[in-house]
């Protein structure tokens, strides 16, 4: 039966589970609904249309909240069954005090306690067409700011061009517009584009490309203002212009790497501003979810076997250590990661399990640092944004928080390629720590004796996590249909893996399917 | 006397006045005085150098007030006389209940109460590399948080282009980059740049340039996940891409002149990210050194008169409306703009009061609305930023505080080209709130039925202003120097006109110069 449901429930589209609050949502996206009237990804499961029905949801993530949450409106039963003694998954704020788990170590946090004084270790920035997370922050009151992703005043670094010395994010962007825009002037001035261009089209494209790259009165580069001044954090007397920055080579910026996708970071549709984040930690969204269903949470619940059943769905588990019991349910969402879901004993079908079994995910790491004073800000006039370096933390970010305070917390490392990603997470916490201070020297001279306390966080060793994101390409099919009364969600089976928009539209798609399902039993 | 000490202190740069603490500035700005001791465009002046000495400050506007704070800390005797009954000048927040007064007019602000219901109405934006006045924000405490300027979800409108219709900037941006890039590569790849390109270069080029553009495979621009997709502002089913936009025509690109300024606009040094605000409104700065030299503020006090005398300069100000009185000081600073001053009578020298007539000031006008919601938020996930018209309210920016709250205040007009400004000008408050309206509903189809309460400045109107900022290229030399004892300050001398940091820098330069005469004169 529940195969035959599955089919009529697709579309075409890559993978669409669509229920009629989707088609709702598919004609506001369109403009079809009219302007105004559109709520663009809400879920509007009919009230009441759950009743007597208990849903079973693996896991108080962001997905399983948003299940418990919206089941619980419609009038399900539910119960959410979370291994850990806390709410939010990969939501993840550490503070002073925090006790951090990994499989073969603990970390005390040693931060001071301060409203500002805290590092998002997992989901970090919510961007703003991320309608549906962005509408339980508004619902539910959640104060936001600005996360910055694109600050042209943080730093690209490489140890092997320009000295091994960072160069400013504007310096970089400047120069290599303006030899774009040097370039194309000179090929259209050459007669090379006639081909491709009207005569008019031709010099409206030249004047545009003047101002495009910052070019002199002969169309030619040679540096600009956009890129700051020679001791650009002073003004000069009066504030009148300094000396502009002689460009850096386009040879040396080509080689250098910087103009590859880092150079086009922020164009990149779900990395470009404006970007946001609760005040205070992401956290703030799970705990906004648990002050509303937290009664439905037991907690320290590790799942120890999944089963299909006749009529359901049967659940065991341990609860605080205490012997196993069984939990029966009309229906289940699992929202576990993949790579420790693989691991429980079930009954789902072979291609199910390999398909479970095939899925990967990144084992990105993150380190913070809590610093005695800002001085991203006090010495460079860094606000917020991310800093790049070749070195194996490849990511700086400065916080978006508590600006011009009396110390802060900086991401010494966002690491998500495989290899130093990898590296960083077989080193015990004091290693990773020491290691990213060393490789951070090369951006900030002295930053060792800038640092006060560190956290770090690599997901692949996380208890009942296993690793950060799942890498999309690896997710079957299978994966985003139900077995039996079983339902998967997570940001995992979504299109936007890696982001808690995607946990919660998988939520979603399964909520409408599960509901349907309800009511065409219902007749 | 005063000629000879004016010369001293000219360096070859444009119109500096440098005294030692200007010299140990430019000493850390040009990094000679080694990593992390520098902190940039403070004003040292020696604690007590000033004692005996009597300076009275024309003006409680940001120069004014930095003057006084600065130097009582030297020990000056500080006499601050301010022609209205607030301190603050052109940093300006208009908040439920205050009154606005204009030459011919006067506004009751109609906003409800609330910490995110203001309208900066003046000064509203501080690039990051604005050390001093960033400075003073962090010595106050005063909190701050990101002022967005690029928002990719912003709008682009011109109503003769496109069907009239707006289209999100990143649509427009992400477009003319892909268009620059595949023109570059064809040129590339027709051997054009040969005599410009190592093959290496070239290579390397052109691989960056499908990156940059984010070209196909083939080299062709056919549009981009960058630029959104169709029905951006809901996922489609568990967040899978959906249909990318087709590229807007380049010919329509250049001809709309969204390619102008306006695409560059982010690139711009004291335009592109980050930017900052105060928390609370841009009078929370004003605030901050009101609570510190407030007892030295005269206010209600406008200047009648001002003299050089044999030992100073004499100031005749009425208080309150009562009979003129005089009072004497061993220096004067007059931060009054110029448009003021030179109705002033004085004894300047006929070249000093020529260049005072000659200053031309920017009649630029903004006009806020209290909205019942947050529309932009609510119907298309803009949070801050700055959407452009070809319609004369040129910008309307979205408030980069209170995302998600019930209302919010959005500036409908920021308008500085002389036609547009004088014509808004021109009018009644109301009829400027309703033009303003009007040309707004190009942009928003409803936006008349959204507004609750509007406020607007014509800067040109306002008592002691008569303008915005000063047009840099009307300011002579001659008021860079002082007349006698009697010095000019303000954004106006500086070279950052209409900058918050260009008043400082300005203070800065001339509380320099007279401490510099003052250790002179006691040898």
């Amino acid at each position: 039966m529940s195969t035959a449901i599955t089919k009529r429930k697709f579309l075409q589209s890559v993978g669409a589970i669509v229920g009629p609050a989707a088609m709702y949502r598919s004609m506001t996206a369109l403009g079809m609904m009219g302007a105004g009237t559109a709520q663009a990804n809400t879920l509007d499961l009919p009230i009441g249309s759950g009743r007597g029905k208990h849903v079973v949801i693996l896991g108080a993530g962001i997905g399983g909240l948003v299940a418990a949450y919206e089941l619980s409106r419609a009038g399900y039963t539910c119960t959410v069954l979370e291994a850990t003694a806390r709410a939010g998954g990969r939501n993840f704020t550490a503070r002073g005090g925090d006790v951090i788990h990994e499989e073969d170590s603990q970390q005390w946090v040693g931060f001071d306690y301060g409203d500002h004084l805290y590092a998002n270790l997992g989901a970090a920035r919510i961007p703003h067409r991320h309608r549906a997370i962005l509408g339980y922050c508004r619902e539910f009151g959640v104060g936001m700011e600005v996360f910055t992703n694109d600050n042209r005043g943080a730093l690209f670094h490489h140890e092997d061009h320009f000295e091994g010395r960072p160069v400013t994010a504007r310096r970089v962007m400047t120069d290599a517009r303006g030899y774009i825009a040097e370039l194309l002037v000179k090929a259209a001035d050459g007669n090379a584009l006639d081909a491709e261009l009207t005569s008019e089209d031709k010099e409206r494209l030249t004047g545009m490309l003047r101002g495009f790259g910052g070019l002199n009165a002969d169309g030619l580069y040679t540096g600009s203002s956009r890129g700051g001044y020679v001791g650009e954090y002073a003004g000069t007397e009066l504030g009148f212009p300094g000396e502009v920055h002689a460009p850096l080579g386009l040879t040396a910026l080509l080689q250098s790497g910087f103009l590859n996708y880092r150079f086009n970071w922020n164009e990149f549709l779900d990395q470009n501003p404006t970007l946001l984040q609760p005040i205070g930690g992401m956290d703030a969204i799970a705990d906004a979810f648990e002050y509303r269903v937290g009664h439905l949470i037991r907690y320290r619940s590790p799942v120890e076997r999944i089963e299909q059943t006749a009529t359901g769905a049967r659940i065991t588990y341990s609860h605080d250590g205490r012997p196993s019991q069984s939990l029966e349910a009309d229906f289940a969402i699992s929202t576990i990661p993949f790579p420790v879901l693989k691991d429980i004993p079930n009954n789902f079908s072979a291609e199910t399990q390999a398909a479970i079994e095939a899925v990967q995910y990144s084992p990105a790491v993150k380190i913070a640092f809590q610093t005695r004073r800002r001085f991203w800000e006090e010495d460079q006039a860094i606000y917020g944004g991310i800093s790049w370096t070749n070195k194996d933390i490849t990511q700086v970010w400065y916080p978006a928080a508590g600006y011009h305070r009396n110390k802060g917390v900086i991401l010494g490392a966002y690491i998500w390629d495989d290899a130093p990603a990898l590296l960083y997470t077989d080193r015990t916490p004091f290693e990773r720590e020491q290691a990213a201070i060393e490789e951070g020297e090369h951006l900030f001279p002295g930053y060792t004796s800038e640092i006060e306390a560190g956290v770090s966080r690599a997901w692949a060793k996380v208890p009942y996590q296993k690793g950060a994101y799942a890498l999309g390409y690896s997710v079957s099919e299978r994966l985003r249909s139900p077995e039996g009364a079983i339902y998967f969600a997570g940001e995992q089976i979504s299109g936007m893996t890696g982001w808690q928009e995607g946990a919660v539209l998988a939520t979603y798609a399964v909520l409408e399917a599960i509901n349907d399902r309800v009511a065409a039993e219902r007749g």
